[in-house]
């Protein structure tokens, strides 16, 4: 049996779940097919292109490798006919949104440490790698995105790129440092919006 | 008499009409001397760098070629002085900008197929730097992009991307398909426009 | 006494002050810690992140040298436990900004004109520098960024920058013309909200 190597499978999987919470921001905004496709290319494609740009590695995989594109025109097309499905789902959109955020940020921090990055270098460029696709499908849409808005966000990207740095320096299996990693980043995502957790605002504002 | 080659037209006159529209944009938003010049020098340069930055070849063209800025400039100055009759154009923002569309979608493509890439990352490419320099001017005066918005504007920019990419691998002459691709591209989107083409909605959005 | 290099001292000053003014930006809005957090990073790191790329600089200098996330991080700090004294000084967020501005503008054109570019490209790229970090800190609040809505604001970039060309130019003494550079694009900038001076609107519009 043929499988994929891990860095490609996380970035496929990140790419293709970003690509639905954008095809599935896209129908609540009630945009067309091709709005709907946009969204899901820019949303699935954009994080792993910054990550790709910032280390230097041109052209960038999600150009090299037909199969990016393609998750994103699946999610598209599973989106358009099933959205009624989705909605079903308690806030699909937030939730495949925490999946992908777990996804990517493992998937730039494996890269970054791979190119020769030292890990706090590592751990920012999986924040940006799973910050940058969903910033920019809200700002596409003119909304002020996640990340600022909301509590536990880039903080969850930082703990799943944490344990996956912490596991690269310590020797730990690359798959298991990677499954934890994806899990305990959307798990806090999800968790955080579920219970409400606030942070603080600056005293007296 | 000195000729400029393909390539490098392409890339001025998608420039020049870019930021034509973006110029054109601002002053309709009744902004400034320098916020016209910003808006254009954004609309016309933004694509391009995108374009090179993603291939890798950097500094981009617009940064070492001093005739991109000088394109640019002289978009703002025109509009500046001549948007009253730019005016009594129909829709000029539209058609600029479908021209624009179309001269980048081929540019970009024909300068990714030289830089060896296969011929669907070129078509991708040359969708990216089409759309680039618009979604960023429509951004920055917080507008939702066109891209976004219309149902033929990724499409027409694949067209004119695909018809290179075409005669690329078919051994068309280069000036000819080049030719092609910007006049079917920008004449696409302008009919869509103006019969008010309609893509589908996702059933029961 | 151990002394920074002139151009990391540039970029770390640039840093920290346009951290503050993102800082103190989401207070305003009323953002929580993490906001606060968000806002700061992007605001610092995202100019040099793109005057990095552009050069091909990669991985960028915010990536690979800890000190810059640490001054994001002290300026969060800072406006977090300290906003209240900021906001008795008149206009702190523009003030930081145009502080920003300047170092930014002349830490872009000299990385840029040490990278080999001619004079003209770097001070584009210095403006860019300077110009990005504030603009994406405007638009992830979905604000018009300053760039577009205010007179003087790339013009005061574009001196900045040309200082430092000029002098590069004519050999005048780096840290002089830096500083020079600094101080005049700052200057002008405050001086420019302060007295109201206003650009011509393009007649008619």
């Amino acid at each position: 049996m043929d499988v994929l190597p891990l860095g490609l499978w996380l970035d496929l999987a990140g790419t293709f779940v970003f690509a639905l919470s954008g095809a599935m921001l896209a129908v609540q905004r009630r945009l067309d097919l091709f709005g709907i496709t946009v969204l899901a290319v820019s949303a699935g494609l954009f994080g792993g292109m910054l990550r790709d740009v910032a280390l230097g590695a041109t052209p960038p995989a999600a150009l090299e490798d037909t199969r990016y594109l393609l998750a994103t025109f699946a999610a598209a097309a599973v989106i358009f006919f099933g959205h009624r499905l989705m909605d079903r789902l308690l806030r699909p959109v937030m939730v495949l949104d925490a999946l992908g955020l777990g996804l990517f940020a493992v998937s730039g921090c494996r890269k970054a440490l791979l190119a020769g990055l030292d890990p706090l270098a590592a751990i920012i460029l999986g924040i940006l790698t799973a910050v940058g696709g969903g910033a920019l499908r809200d700002m596409l849409v003119a909304e002020v995105p996640h990340v600022l808005r909301d509590e536990v966000y880039a903080l969850a990207a930082l703990v799943g790129a944490g344990i996956v740095a912490a596991g690269y320096a310590w020797g730990w299996s690359d798959a298991w440092a990677a499954g934890a990693g994806v899990v305990i980043a959307a798990a806090l995502r999800i968790v955080s919006v579920w219970r409400g957790w606030r942070a603080p605002r600056a005293p007296g504002s």
